[in-house]
């Protein structure tokens, strides 16, 4: 094994400060899926790989691949995702697309062919954020992306999703075609910050990544009687909005007993005004655990709970799932590669679960996969006010590095 | 003393009807304050006035005078409202008004003078529906009206009210000229709805009214830190939404242990969506109490326990008074005479506290004043589902009109 060169990991980090002067700023990302700046922010990215030699293209499903040829197939890719929320953060996403571009240039720059062929890969709509639909272009990928689903999508604007996509070169109904380009690919790697405050208040820059947590995502509504604040007796009253606080409350003790974590993020009543008892109200509730036996055991103890605080009440109840998704743990072996490579650069040794979702979730259902997260600053994402020390975004950028390193010199 | 003439009780019934058929309906009362169904409702009324030869004026503040002159002077003022809130009930407000005019008819059309002169008073703008200011016409009376406080209000079209009661022949700044017309009035009686449940749990068809609770009414803001559903762990929370369904909860606890009402019928989360902890929260209080002690007792409870679930969860804490009264008991004379009135019409012979204000509230301030509530079918108001059982406002319009007949024959 011929030792990888080493990664210009400040070079990264000035890619990624280049990228957030053409398509964020002080107000932050604007790299929307499917809109102008997002291909703004790709054609930025093809002037990158031409530097090194290498022409992109894109799959079905809008992903784009830009591969350097190695001694053996199959392929290890690297990626994330240059998409962004509206006012987004600059690193969310596109922090591992720059990474995995500086593994492509270390190996191109050396006159070596890599032990096995890279790929970068920038994949489409992770956010979701114009259409509601997460994880688009990997889930095609990985062969769970339903063309039928999307039919009835459409934005803010009211335009179908079907017509903005076709905009882009995309058809719906042929984008579960992209899984075939997972045959070539043995592994993925994937670098992200954390969004949330872990190894921050652990002192840490990086961390592995052990798997993504399950989700439980429900909305409850609670239906009691509305009344007069000033006429209506307590003994007499039927309060739904109580019933929902009660309920939330237990959202958050039946997450702590169980381990996992636990949100109220939405509480709407009706009315809702000063002087009436809340005759309705909207609670939704959002379990996550990285053990499916643990996410079902709080999600029921929480429904229990709504159940019985809506009785107490005279209230009916009703619950709607919004979303779910069963925990989804990396290749172990992969995760052993991250946890090591991260003790390395001086973070974390331990792997960290994943609370929210990301395309390695989705593409770690069809090939082995990893990933490392970058100390997230104050565990702020989502917002223009999203940051990493520097100090911190190159350890994780060299963790990475040594990550990718490791996996592409290992057997498949 | 001469026997009252009895009041038609049907026809009082009857005249709600008609006012209903012309400015309500299925879809509820129409009669805003100043605007073109509340005019219609006052033109009706007029009409009937002009049927038993009294030809009604209007003061300062818009309030409506109707007088049937008597042997004696001060007079005996009989009223309540015309207008509604939008959709509302049938018998809020216009209940009192038909018994005052059905008080009037009978002495009319009897040949007699009533013992002393009867003046029939139409509140203008008890609801405050358009404006946002309840008790206009009754606090100008009062002479609690403070025109410069009137100034900044302007209606959901943001036509400001100077313009709008210019409209209605009022001007804000002379409105306080109407405290003249009740030099003249010994004392004020009221018929009303209960608009809660506590008559129609006990069975009875009305009672006698003793006072008006005091009323603290405030907004709190928890501030605490938005973070992602995630990826941020229960222990790092600051999560505002929680801090406020506690205090929502101490709310209940502390109203019931007080032995008054309070209700959180605000409750808004910021950002308000499901993947976010909360990391701001606006919760309203509204308590409510016969006794000034424990009033202030019941809200500095719920301060307290609103400053504990803000510090547990590190969140800070403001909190903004939106209105404030303190209770008002009526004149015990009066309230004697109309519980006697109400024990002999079938009703109750213990009186009952109002959680809600009443026109008869302001006036009390300046004059002795009394109220009869009439039960409420399911405790509902403002709302056009607003009804009384007709046997039980028969009975309730029978004991206002005893009580009035009672009122007018005793010494003032």
């Amino acid at each position: 094994m011929t030792a990888a060169p080493p990664i210009d990991a400040g070079a990264v980090v000035a890619d990624l400060h280049e990228l957030d002067r053409l398509t964020g700023g002080p107000a932050g990302a604007r790299r929307v899926c499917w809109g102008e700046e997002w291909r703004l922010a790709r054609e930025w990215l093809g002037g990158k790989l031409a530097e090194i030699g290498i022409e992109p293209d894109r799959d079905e499903a809008g992903n784009l691949w830009a591969y350097l040829e190695g001694e053996r197939e199959p392929a290890l890719a690297l990626g994330s995702h240059l998409d962004s929320v509206p006012a987004g953060g600059w690193l969310d996403g596109a922090l591992g697309v720059a990474a995995a571009l500086g593994v492509l240039r270390a190996w191109a720059g050396n006159g070596r062919r890599p032990p096995r062929t890279l790929a970068l890969l920038d994949c489409a709509d992770e956010e979701g954020a114009r259409f509601g639909r997460s994880l688009f272009g990997s889930s095609a990928l990985a062969g769970t992306l339903d063309p039928d689903a999307l039919t009835s999508l459409v934005d803010g604007d009211g335009r179908p999703i079907a017509e903005v996509l076709a905009g882009n070169g995309v058809a719906p109904e042929r984008a579960p075609l992209a899984s075939r380009r997972l045959e070539r690919v043995g592994g993925y790697l994937e670098l992200h910050i954390e969004q949330g405050p872990v190894l921050e208040s652990e002192g840490l820059p990086c961390a592995a990544v052990a798997g993504c947590a399950g989700v439980e995502r429900e909305l409850l509504t609670f239906s009691g009687q509305a009344g007069h604040a000033g006429t209506t007796p307590m003994e007499a009253r039927r309060d739904a909005g109580l019933a929902a606080a009660e309920t939330a409350l237990a959202v958050e003790r039946s997450a702590i007993g169980g381990g996992g974590v636990g949100t109220s993020g939405l509480l709407e009543l009706d009315p809702g005004i000063v002087t009436a008892v809340p005759g309705g109200a909207r609670l939704s509730i959002d379990v996550r655990h990285a053990d499916a036996d643990a996410l079902t055991q709080v999600h029921a103890e929480i429904h229990g709970a709504a159940r019985a605080a809506a009785e107490r009440r005279r209230c009916s109840l009703a619950s709607e799932p919004l979303w779910r998704i069963a925990p989804i743990a990396f290749d172990p072996g992969l995760v052993s590669l991250a946890a090591a490579a991260s003790l390395n650069a001086g973070g974390r040794g331990e792997p960290l679960t994943s609370g929210a979702l990301h395309d390695a979730a989705e593409i770690a259902r069809v090939v082995p996969a990893a990933m490392i997260f970058a100390a997230s600053a104050r565990g702020l994402s989502h917002t223009k006010e999203e940051d990493t020390r520097e100090p911190d975004l190159i350890a994780a950028i060299e963790a990475f590095a040594e990550l990718a390193s490791e996996a592409a010199a290992a057997d498949a």
